[in-house]
């Protein structure tokens, strides 16, 4: 997908913090924002440079963080055991980067970081023939970021923090985002001049700016368009308000290629979802995993697809759960049905209320109205399911099949005890427990009890007892 | 409901545009904001000043916005063959415009447009004797908007778009709302003087202002008070934004009318919708079409109605779907109760979860609690219903009806296969299928065969093979 | 909880207003936020500061507001019959206040004010040894409020209300929250002396402040950290916005301390709710009363919990409805799952859609995975039910118990009809009534009538008459 293409680039994944603030047995880099680990997001954005490599800095939890990535090819694991800082966390990576022209050091922790963006960082990195090259934003409100200083002709003199800013320096806009790309041949020297002489003991990465500009290279700072994109996450209220950021994103994303949403602020439409024209998702849908919907469908309101597949023209009604499965065009689903892994309706199906299909394939045109239960079942088309069905598809140790023909009629509250076949054509009465094969045609039942009358019978009385 | 009248003033409506940016198959007046058509809600607003007819441009798709507009009496369809700009729409009316003082000039997609903004706008080119008159804005943010340039004497002087303003230009924030207001015996001929020299070779209606300038008539500009009512609608991010807006307004009457709304941004409410003081519409309610509400009643979390009507005192518990039912006073619904079109509750009715009413009338304090399906049944007063109950009401052809009297017990999981009458004070015994009537009192059940226990079964294994 | 102790002051809560913009029949403070009543916010912050006694002042509805509180020991009841204004309501508390150096006067209808900030109020107006001291407040709009004039040495000199404000007035920002605290000595005198020549002919409070300063008393302002805080509520926009504050501060407050919430502003927690580190609550959820979840649950979306409880390690899936029932630790609930009072679910127990629990325990690893009913039961642990099994608990007068054993298999569609007991390993046949005991082991059904086959039976047709 992507045409970009870095081969002497080598990207630093800075992923050792724990983030103490989020208050989390879970590494920070591996909560999710919509749907994927951050750190998913940003190695996903990384890799779309095509670099000649990624090291990946890990520290707290580190077996956790790399069980969770695995082992892409071209990523080497780097251990930072003790935490001193981010300078001391690039320094950790020496070891592993040879043969490149430039560094790439980001944060695992900026989920909204795009690759253009990166692309641009490092293509006037390259432009300037700069040592060092800051990315840099300039959000509405700077309070709490380092700000970037520039001199009398407007280049980067110093990055200053919160903390030691001047009341005037404070005012300045431009700040850092934590993503630099630096030249090899320079980066590691700078790291190795860095001191710790300040109030956590820690080696500051910024700290390579002053230090480089004293050595006489050159430093330019590069400022992205979207000051979003640098937000990082600390803590769960930050979590939630990048996810926001996110989803707004894919949502009018859809909506300009012809998705209508309602309410779009209570729907939740994870990157993986794909959605045809002139759909209309209802307000409080939930749409996630690699769920794939058709044109001129109809979902919602308050229905949940994960990994579900809608051919065009299906109507999906309110608080319908679709897990894994597949529905054919123009069917009609819910509302309150349940469809489950491996559930595949053909086109025209029913499913109603309170009906739960699972590993189930539904012929075309066939409808499950109201009340049942249908597993493990091959249903030929345009049958009809009454009421209470139940396909008994488990002995308590197995499951089994049910067959089911075309044209069947089925009454209510009818059990079929599986492995049981019913043919073409076939009525089965209702309040019938099938437990042989149904033949083609007629009328089947378990034949009825007589239909008792007890006039003296009394209704028992409320016992205040 | 109007007491506007303008019998000397003629209406068109623009609405001839694909709206290329909504990417749909629909035209763009056709889409829906809050469950009605962008050119309903402008149609509506139109009639409401009683005019004297109504002419209705129509290009792209033109045979599906008259079949869904039909054909009001005082309304004429005027087709623009090519879509040569919005002063050539206009001219496109001069056959049908007879009669009249002046001429309203609106378009199809701003539905969020008042009656008393048009009537103000018409109101103040009379008084004024103006020849042409425009509605402006004073939006926050005037980018994108042509600007109502003023002469010293704060005269229109002209109207120029974004993309021809000065810098100094740029900053005027009245901009024009693309409504005007003009003399019939000067429009058209202004309008045929619009020249078509521009980038995209169309004819421009704000043309008209520095034509009528030139030719010593008078222009005036007319502000409306809330900017937010030209907002036009190009893509479906505008669609849902004039959505919220519109939504926004009808909450907030709601409120102030004395109904607590929970969490009002997730709830919808559409316009025709009706809710009596006291009532509580707790959090992602969905309350659409016609539905009524009567005083005092609690809805939600998460429930849907549609076309409902509810007495005062119902309680409707979350994930409840009601549509064109009608619930008495007291009565108690859901969670998860489903009830469908010609669903009537009296007073005092309850119904449960994971239960289905179609088309019945349940009597005054009957319970219907659990897991059942009532469909084409008349059911009396005080009844109670056990779980899984189903009126079995379809032969796999025709429907038919279950009566039941008052004061009946049904036990548990009995099927009813209609036709069937239960008299009052039945009891039917749990498990029974009633084929033949049941009298009055007693006890009533399907005989039931020995319960039989054999030692020596062995419970299936699991089989690995 | 609160270290707080302010044994010589007295609080006076001014609760007389009918709220006549609420359009509701019961008084202003009666309303809710966040699932409790205005006048109980207020009563829970004031009794924080352990204050010598409160002296409520009722008038609209007094009897209403009298039921809904009781009688707390250190509450005295004041009865405003006429309101004549709020200095007025004061007035009337002087014969229940005795002994006391100062007296805070809070209104009824401000649920968002914290203790610390009276406690802050009461310190300084002491600290500073003034006679009247008025909190304020610095909003971002001020427009509505009384303004706090100060003279040129920076003193409070007169409140001015925003219809006798002069233009430089209204640019003031310091507003006051109608919160005072006065000395008692001094506080009746003042009251004594306010007039009504007013346009309502009310005595207001605010008054007392020229009156002070007239009397040469001293007069000071303190300002509130969050102006948030001293918002009214008037009518039910306002009660929504301080709903909505209300609750960003209680989600935030959770997501600091490590639940992840998804879709946060789709989510209602109320001020009672307690979750564990590492849950997470998806969007739409609806949590409310003492609802405890434990560790590294997830709950939704779309789930309501009542007054429930779960242990670590919960699944709560879509459509999930848990009042007032308990869930053991790694169990697996929904969807559509209903769990009602009285349920108590083990360990890694599953309750799986449209199935109902209540007043009953679930043994530890069972399952009732399908469309069935479980009341007034007792299961054991690794039992198996299966879909549409109903325990048959009432008999249209009282309840009975079904009791369950261990390692139970029920086959689908049975009834079990209470009283009845099912002893350990036993497993029941599909679509059995049960209604003696059935012994430990082998297998019990009711026995089977015949499948019968109607080879000529013709299936009905359509009946088009």
């Amino acid at each position: 997908m992507s045409k970009l293409h870095y081969p002497d680039l080598q990207v630093c994944v800075l992923a050792a913090g724990k983030g103490k603030r989020m208050r989390s047995n879970l590494p920070k880099v591996l909560h999710k924002v919509l749907g994927r680990a951050m750190i998913d997001h940003v190695l996903h954005t990384v890799e779309a440079l095509r670099p000649k490599a990624i090291a990946m800095v890990t520290g707290h939890a580190s077996e956790m963080v790399r069980d969770h990535v695995g082992q892409p090819v071209n990523l080497d694991w780097v251990i930072q055991d003790k935490q001193l800082g981010t300078g001391h966390a690039v320094q950790q990576c020496e070891q592993v980067i040879r043969d490149v022209r430039d560094v790439l050091i980001v944060c695992g922790d900026t989920p909204l970081l795009k690759v253009e963006t990166l692309a641009m960082l490092v293509d006037e990195h390259r432009a300037s023939d700069s040592d060092v090259t800051v990315l840099t934003a300039k959000p509405e409100n700077p309070f709490g970021y380092g700000r970037i200083v520039r001199d009398s002709e407007t280049r980067v003199s110093s990055i200053v923090e919160e903390k030691d800013a001047t009341g005037e320096q404070r005012l300045i806009n431009e700040v850092s985002s934590g993503i630099y790309c630096v030249r090899h041949e320079v980066l590691f020297d700078l790291l190795h001049a860095i001191g710790n002489t300040n109030a956590q003991n820690e080696y500051y990465l910024p700290d390579i700016v002053p230090l480089a500009l004293k050595a006489g290279q050159s430093v330019e700072a590069v400022a992205m368009d979207d000051a979003d994109e640098m937000l990082g996450v600390n803590d769960r209220v930050h979590l939630a308000h990048v996810e926001d950021l996110m989803q707004k994103h894919i949502i009018q994303d859809w909506q300009r290629r012809g998705v209508t949403i309602e309410k779009p602020d209570t729907v939740r439409i994870e990157a993986g979802v794909k959605i045809g024209i002139d759909s209309v998702i209802q307000a409080g849908c939930y749409l996630i995993g690699t769920t794939e919907i058709g044109d001129e469908c109809r979902v919602g309101p308050n229905a949940v697809l994960v990994n579900a597949w809608l051919d065009d023209r299906v109507n999906v009604y309110a608080f319908s759960h679709i897990h894994g499965a597949a529905v054919g065009s123009d069917a009609v689903v819910g509302p309150y049905a349940r469809l489950r892994p491996e559930a595949r309706l053909d086109e025209k199906v029913h499913i109603g209320n309170f009906v739960e299909i699972k590993k189930s394939v539904i012929g075309e045109g066939s409808k499950v109205n109201h009340l049942s239960y249908i597993g493990d079942t091959v249903m030929g088309s345009n049958c009809n399911v009454g009421a209470g069905t139940i396909t008994c598809n488990y002995d308590g140790a197995n499951k089994f099949v049910t067959e089911i023909g075309d044209n069947v009629f089925i009454g209510s509250d009818t059990q079929l005890v599986a492995p049981v076949r019913v043919s073409d054509d076939a009525t089965i009465g209702a309040g019938s427990t099938i437990t042989r094969n149904v033949p083609e045609g007629g009328l089947t039942l378990s034949e009825r009890n007589p239909q008792k009358y007890t006039v003296n019978w009394k209704r028992p009385q409320k016992d205040n007892g």
